[in-house]
């Protein structure tokens, strides 16, 4: 390992031990003092944003060869800049998570025993593209008791010191540490990989951007990691459908936004309802710019739709373009699912509460919908009113990551001098 | 890597495959499929107790040097086969935990949310020495929904084959899939080193044994690992402990039983009240068989204590032995248990409700108690009914870990055709 990287190394170790002691005050903070300092950070945000702006544009102008979308991304405009202020106060508006007592029960003995929630402890966040992901991800981390140290990309190095500067002047205001919320220093590549290898000192990871970056995380994490690598989302048409509900609910799944990671990617349909429905659907969506990838019994039905390959299937667009598959009732959707899907989030549609039960019970993705749009997994939809990323691995959290999803617990029991037999 | 690891990767990952497999059937079987496994397999280890009994006899002799702890723990008896049926039938008594709803609630847009229960997939259960620990985690897994790869020790693997065989038998006669409960064929150390490096095809990772491999476990896997590598656990004794009640609770957490995660190693004990009560707790420790190694002031009070040692305070000693300090107060207590402690289990007695929690507050271990033993760290006495471990990690379980911790979740959405705005 060279130079650069066992000093990034050194680094990392330095501000998790840091963020560890942050974590064990942050961990008894009370509500107050956390909401205090996301206002005061909300304050300093505006009070700074013609510094923070002239850093964005130092990043920028030292990034000339970017692309015209990925410029966009990096890009803090003052209404960005006012949007990430108002999302600190957001989320200073949200419960306080720490602290809530899960369940209670009484044993036969007389113990009294209480599973209470409490913060995870450090947690590292390593994002790509937008800066305000640095204000997004402290807000909710430092609601939920956790320390953070935030990696943003090294094209944006000065955007978010700039936005962590702001920070740490609301800690310092609140009297809550500075060290529960950290930049790396570094832009060198081995900062991350300590990250990765922080076992012990890092809870979790949380990466937020392209495929690359997550499916590395992921790879080489020793720390756990909250992510989905892919969101391979499908909604299923039934031959009970509502036409009319199938329409509009497709159309929102995969044009709302065809970037994020709850666009339907895949659109299943009952042989029984395609011959009437499948053109006026392709039309809908040929009508919003939308290409398609379709297999052989959707080309019968719509010869001039482009032919899908298999890896068609398994492909994410995040894009303007849909595959389909003609499919014959609940159980042949969920085989194509469980051959095609990424666990994340699949919809049906029908007036079939028992083909509708079957699908959702069928199904072992982090979100089941029926009767609504794909585009509906995400933090604020679910009434988290906040979310830090969506997660499809199988412990801790699946789904939109918010505030309650950020902590773990712990058992208190109450007793009168109790002893084990 | 040599031929024999080679082959070893392969088995596992065949063995991984036909589990996921099984597992996916398994998330969907109801409970009286589950609950019939679970009699009928019963009924197999009464009926070849006899069979049990004999390789249990031949993996014995196979290992003439074993200590007689090892031995003790290696052996099975009738007694012991008959309480590994009696296991199976008690976990066919507790509630189903797939399928629950854990929260459920209605958005503004008449989004009807809830999340629900489901099984975590394939556990990989590594344990050493008991044979029986193959029957009550394969239980456990089995009632939860999970499938299970089971490797034992390799002093243990005829009679782990053994015990496998009854709970196929109970499996095929409930009709659920065989593959849903496999043992490792081959005693090759590369099995246990590829079902640690699984992510992907295992779940999550269980080792149930001693140190030496759950610290292994836990510094090789890539999969998500449920443990604990240390129980180092305090009793302390508040100023305002009632003096009867401290010299019962100490007594039981030391000496019930020393061996298990839940002992108390260390005793803490205020300057306030130590003059007057350490010398008594001392002679009913003493008289119980108990050693001791105790700090400068403890040997203040008693002077015939051994010394301790800065490395005493971080020892388990799953032994009659144990650590003793003075401290002054509930901070100075924290301050001892945050340095030394395991984040395992700790407890407080007092009569002082506002030091309790105090104490309590500032602990970050999974188990907490006010004027209660700590040897009741464990599934039984939490009422989870069976425990499969005890986990001191901080994402996904803290503490005993029951059915419903071997359990994850996702999200039902009932619409009624909503689209995102």
């Amino acid at each position: 390992m060279n130079a650069l990287a066992d000093e990034a190394a050194r680094q990392l170790e330095a501000a998790a031990r840091a963020a560890r002691a942050a974590a064990a005050d942050l961990a008894r903070a009370l509500r107050p003092a956390k909401d205090l300092a996301l206002r005061e950070a909300a304050r300093a945000l505006r009070e700074q944003a013609s510094t923070i702006l002239v850093a964005n544009e130092a990043d920028l102008a030292a990034a000339p060869d970017l692309s015209p979308a990925f410029r966009d991304r990096l890009t803090l405009t003052p209404a960005r800049v006012e949007a990430m202020a108002r999302g600190l106060e957001e989320v200073a508006e949200l419960p306080d998570p720490v602290g809530r007592i899960l369940a209670e029960w009484t044993r036969p003995n007389g113990l009294v025993i209480r599973r209470i929630a409490q913060p995870l402890g450090v947690i590292g966040m390593i994002f790509e593209s937008r800066p305000n992901v640095a204000a997004d991800a402290a807000a909710l981390c430092l609601k939920s008791g956790n320390a953070v140290i935030l990696r943003g990309g090294r094209e944006s190095l000065r955007s978010v010191a700039a936005i962590h500067a702001a920070m740490v002047a609301g800690l310092r205001a609140a009297g809550l540490p500075e060290a529960a919320v950290q930049v790396a220093q570094t832009a060198d590549r081995g900062f991350v990989g300590a990250m990765l290898r922080a076992a012990g000192l890092i809870d979790l990871i949380i990466p937020r951007g392209g495929k690359g970056l997550v499916t590395r995380v992921m790879e080489e994490a020793r720390v756990p990691v909250l992510a989905h690598a892919e969101g391979l989302c499908h909604t299923y048409i039934h031959e009970a459908a509502d036409p009319a509900m199938a329409r509009a609910v497709l159309l929102n799944a995969k044009l709302r936004r065809t970037g994020v990671c709850g666009a339907t990617e895949t659109l299943l349909i009952d042989a029984a309802i395609a011959p009437g429905l499948l053109p006026v659907l392709v039309a809908d969506l040929r009508a919003g710019g939308c290409d398609f990838r379709a297999d052989a019994r959707a080309r019968a039905i719509c010869p001039e739709l482009p032919v899908a390959s298999e890896a068609d299937f398994a492909t994410e667009w995040l894009d303007s373009i849909l595959s389909v598959a003609v499919v014959d009732g609940v159980a042949s959707a969920l085989t194509h699912i469980r051959r095609y899907g990424s666990e994340h989030t699949e919809a049906i549609v029908t007036k079939d509460a028992a083909a509708a039960t079957e699908f959702l019970n069928g199904l072992s993705s982090a979100v089941g919908l029926w009767n609504a749009s794909t585009q509906f997994c995400d933090g604020g939809e679910f009434g988290f009113g906040a979310e830090i990323g969506i997660a499809t691995g199988r412990l801790h959290a699946r789904g939109p990551v918010g505030l309650e999803q950020l902590c773990t617990y712990r058992y208190h029991v109450i007793g009168s001098g109790q002893v084990r037999p």
